[in-house]
């Protein structure tokens, strides 16, 4: 049977490679996704995820993250966790060991805690330096308060796959922007914003300005599509273009916004609204590579 | 024009009141909404949102809460917040005062305290009793950690209005589950999932177990349901019936699930998967009062 896996950007290449093998040895969906999420928490040159990304307005970084299961719909997401450098372990945990999806917070760390992750440090040089740079940049306005134009990084890992028994599952994980307020939560962790996933249909990730995605719920959007026939790479498209437009038509703007899908087949495909996204894939007839994806007509 | 405002519960029937006059006489749906949310945060009686509500586990009571608005999807969100008694206003500082939609724990709370929200105690005796009780009930199977069955109680306000204006609103607040682990959130403050609301058709708000509703993103599906013509009633009960059959299919298996709807012409229903889900409404024809809901055919 064929099998596939996916993951937003470029720096999700060496994980798709790793996680390619793992699937097609017939390895499972959730183990695939969990994986390719660590190889990007734990690469320090991934400013986004997890180890050395930009920390948060106060200094601290705060990660959040989701993982699903698509036979059974089960959920497993942690938002503002400190200390912790792989959150989609902790999420993983979460959807198999709690009655509950998610958890957030000190309740979040002191279930890591009670689950045995080891507390770790996410700063590095790189994440410090940023941050002064960037912390001098917001100068007076950052003084005063809230008033100042919170930078929008948003180079998410979100991953779907499907293994060899059919089944699908997809995990993002998001260090969020930089300079965010403290305790701010973007779309990464939502479900049907930020990642959905249905073994009947097919599953799709996002990465953006979650404040955007999530006013769409992009993610859910584009599996509903998907279960009305369309292939992944359209239903991306149609996904992305409808979230862009009606963006536009409510609020006069619209941040950058791109997703990943797969259906149950093994096909896979993607979509953004701006220049220079890319994701990572591999297939039973695809060997893992990047893909430069072309910009919707905006 | 036509105007309407509901809210999931007989308990928010004194909210509807209050806010049905003020919506009449050319408020806000912005207004209104907040005004039912915090209307039954503040009653005491109510054991699932804001002021003596039940705890977590650890005895804490821990609140969520998010509002939206119609015309530009703009969003406020907070989750597990602590010591202040009205969430859905903090929720609204955040759509009004941030770059952002969701502040959670600590954030949030550093937050409302930066924009003067008074600290406050939200336990009161009878929340400590039921606490105490069920503590009892919990037993032995608390001690051993997490391995105990989490009571799924699920009694969220959730409110959808239209003014007079053509502006639509919606708002959520709870407590979550009671002796739900600390940090748990469920779907209330998750945009598409406990609420969602667009001007151009209507808008929705769920109550019931959280993790369920989640998993199907009840309220963003009876609004695309709406968008394709449906009316507010039969959107409802659509979105309830797929969400309850996919997850019986799916899980084996699915809890209480209730939603009420209501489009930008004033029309409104609910509908629900189990016995005893009231709502109360008002409208431009309609006096407020309690509708009684009957269950979909399961």
């Amino acid at each position: 049977m064929g099998w596939c896996i996916i993951a937003t950007w470029k720096f999700s290449l060496a994980g798709i490679t790793a996680a390619a093998k793992l699937v097609g040895e017939g390895g499972s969906s959730l183990d695939a996704v969990e994986m390719v999420a660590r190889y990007v928490e734990d690469d320090p040159s991934v400013e986004s995820v997890g180890y050395g990304a930009i920390p948060n307005v106060d200094g601290e970084i705060e990660l959040d993250a989701a993982i699903m299961e698509g036979d059974t719909l089960s959920i497993g997401a942690v938002m503002c966790v400190k200390g912790y450098r792989n959150p989609v372990s902790i999420a993983r945990r979460v959807l198999e060991d709690t009655p509950h999806n998610i958890l957030v917070g000190r309740g979040a760390e002191d279930f890591a805690a009670r689950k045995g992750f080891e507390k770790t440090m996410l700063l590095n040089c790189q994440s410090i330096e940023k941050w002064l740079e960037k912390k001098a940049e917001a100068g007076e306005r950052l003084k005063k308060g809230l008033d100042y134009k919170v930078p929008m990084g948003h180079d998410t890992v979100g991953i779907v796959s499907l293994d060899t028994l059919g089944k699908m599952a997809s995990a993002t994980s998001t260090s969020g922007t930089g300079m965010k307020l403290g305790g701010r939560v973007g779309d990464s962790p939502l479900v049907g914003s930020g990642f959905y996933v249905d073994s009947y249909v097919g599953g799709a990730a996002a990465t953006g300005v979650g404040e955007d995605i999530m006013r769409c719920c992009t993610c859910f959007y584009a599996v509903e599509l998907m279960r009305e026939g369309y292939s992944p790479g359209e239903a991306a498209e149609l996904a992305v273009k409808k979230t862009h437009k009606r963006l536009l038509e409510k609020r006069g703007r619209v941040g950058n916004i791109a997703i990943v899908c797969a259906d149950n087949k093994g096909n896979f495909g993607g979509a953004c609204n701006h220049q220079g996204f890319e994701y990572a894939a591999a297939s039973h007839n695809c060997p893992p590579r990047v893909y430069m994806v072309t910009p919707i007509d905006g």
